[in-house]
């Protein structure tokens, strides 16, 4: 039975519901018991109900709506995909939750300056595909990254497997247009590799959860394509092993461009949900991509496997990037996977230097 | 003559002198007049008196300096090597002038997680050298490398050649120390890859230029040291030609590591002050530097004399180190050089997306 987890709600009176279907129309605004369980959840899978659903299709829109809600004491809680793990899109105190599901246009990818300019709904894989296309990568790869949105990505500050080498979403946003807490849009950044001139208020507003206001457009930072791509699965007895590894291929002056690992109770979690052929008797699996220019990548995913070798790992190099990209599928569904094991599941997205790894390893 | 160019300035009475003086000792609190003239001055050429000029060993030291000036409203400025651009070492009011000069001690070089922390007072390249050493990079390289210091780099959100691959000296700052109005130390970020859990005040205070406080420990991300480094010199007769020449050099899917240019003037004033053997006839000098796995470099740096040749430029792949480093040097001179020419020097630091090169060019 569904149960929202609310202390405090703060309503939304009859005219303030009045005026923003005046502002976006009656199939805009929702407001019915269904609709708001619709947009009651995220990740976490705690339930926060809203009362009111607004889904604008214009930055003007976003204004007016904030406008009202400031002006009436309403708290605002913007929304992308509600994939996030940190209660970013929960409304917690109820009041109106903007929902960006309409402004999800790719403004412009300019391929002659390395720069994309989205809207905030924009879901990320979909970035990823059209400017790869045209030989540019947007590194940032949230195990969501397939449904979860850029707006979201921002207010997170949002990093996967390549934040190790590329770094988070942090490193790739260079304007903003926020609208903040009275209506007001401002623009912050500026669209080039150089931009140190005044406060850094962009990078304020990064990973500020929607607390600090609602992201209208985008405009990302996109670099050369990686020409290649290898992928090595190594498997360990011994869990001491993986983290002298890890250390060995940074020292082996080794930037990977993605490195994870997965204990035995992740690999089974992950072959119940969806049978990726990882091998279910081994202690630890760890998948190590290097990418670049082919001939540097050849040889350095030799050296890793190697390295791998050398301590102790049985390993195998990807044959084809289809079997590289599914086993980095099967880290994906590592989240999932195990939420289906118990009625709760609590994420500790926890971070440390990594020469801590042999001691933080259970 | 020396002139100072203060409008206003806010004496520091003798009871705080002397408090001053009780904290740090005599010989650590200057206030006569040649020694307040030696810290008067920046690379703006515009001179601001301090009253009284302090050295601190510690970051308690600094605590109570600040303390005492904020409890008698007295403005605190910081200086690293004062060799910025912007006046963010100049004490515009007087007040008092905080040198890290004696600060300046890389504490730890942490290989295994490549991170260094450092005192606010190392000088950039020092620490460049020290880190280098062990397979190890520190990229942000302000033209001023060689004297300018780490707390000032920060402070100003320092970025040199290198940027357009690596990105400004924002990008590498894990963790500060900073020293606030009051005197209070406040700690913000962590020394790990991913950092993403609340605001990001770190970044705040990078590019701060000293107005939000006084940094007094520095934590900086590390990167393995690439393997080579090459360097093209491409003479072109037409202007027009280098703003082609860069956007196939990125459109042919290459990042160079550092990518700068020169017209006749720039190349004929570095001449006439240090003779590094730059083409006095040419119209412009792009020099080009690919940097990474040995096998890439040599195949890119071929493609990117290639691109150049096509665009009509005179190509030269620079045959040692050291041949490319002069090319490097003469780069770098270009600012003192050119200040030279006349009594002023007014520094244009201009930022425009790259596309919009040839229509920036005079």
């Amino acid at each position: 039975m569904f149960q929202a987890q609310q202390k405090e709600v703060i309503p939304v009176p009859d005219n303030v519901k009045r005026a923003l279907k005046e502002i976006l129309g009656e199939h805009r605004v929702l407001d019915d018991e269904m609709d708001r369980l619709l947009y009651s959840y995220d990740a976490t899978r705690i339930k926060m109900l809203p009362n009111v659903v607004v889904i604008p299709e214009t930055e003007e829109e976003v204004q007016k709506i904030v406008k009202i809600c400031y002006e009436n004491g309403i708290p605002v809680t913007p929304r992308g995909a509600g994939s996030g793990y940190t209660g970013g899109a929960l409304p917690v105190k109820g009041g109106v939750l903007v929902s960006f599901e309409k402004m999800d246009k790719i403004l412009k990818i300019d391929e002659e300056n390395s720069v994309a300019r989205v809207q905030p709904g924009v879901i990320t894989f979909n970035l990823q595909k059209e400017v790869e296309k045209r030989g540019l990568f947007y590194p940032p790869d949230p195990a969501s990254y397939k449904f979860c949105t850029l707006g979201g990505n921002v207010a997170e500050n949002a990093g996967g497997p390549r934040c190790v080498k590329y770094g988070v979403t942090r490193e790739y946003v260079m304007e903003l247009n926020t609208v903040i807490h009275t209506g007001e849009v401002i623009h912050t950044g500026r669209p080039t590799l150089k931009d140190v001139a005044g406060y850094d208020i962009t990078r304020l507003l990064i990973g500020s959860e929607g607390t600090l206001g609602l992201f209208t457009e985008i405009t990302l930072k996109l670099i050369p394509k990686p020409k290649s791509a290898k992928t090595v699965k190594a498997i360990f007895s011994d869990i001491a092993a993986v983290g002298k590894t890890v250390k060995d291929i940074f020292k082996a002056g080794i930037s990977p461009s993605a490195l994870e690992f997965m204990d035995k109770l992740a690999i089974n979690a992950v072959e119940d949900f969806g049978h990726f052929g990882l091998p279910r008797d081994a202690e630890v699996l760890l998948l190590i991509e290097v990418d670049g220019h082919p001939k540097a990548v050849d040889e350095e995913i030799i050296e890793v496997a190697r390295i791998c070798e050398l301590n102790g790992a049985k390993v195998e190099i990807a044959k084809t990037p289809q079997d590289a990209a599914k086993l980095w599928e099967a880290r994906r569904a590592l989240s999932p996977a195990v939420a289906k094991l118990g009625r709760t599941k609590i994420n500790e997205d926890i971070v440390f230097p990594r020469s801590y790894l042999p001691e933080a390893l259970p």
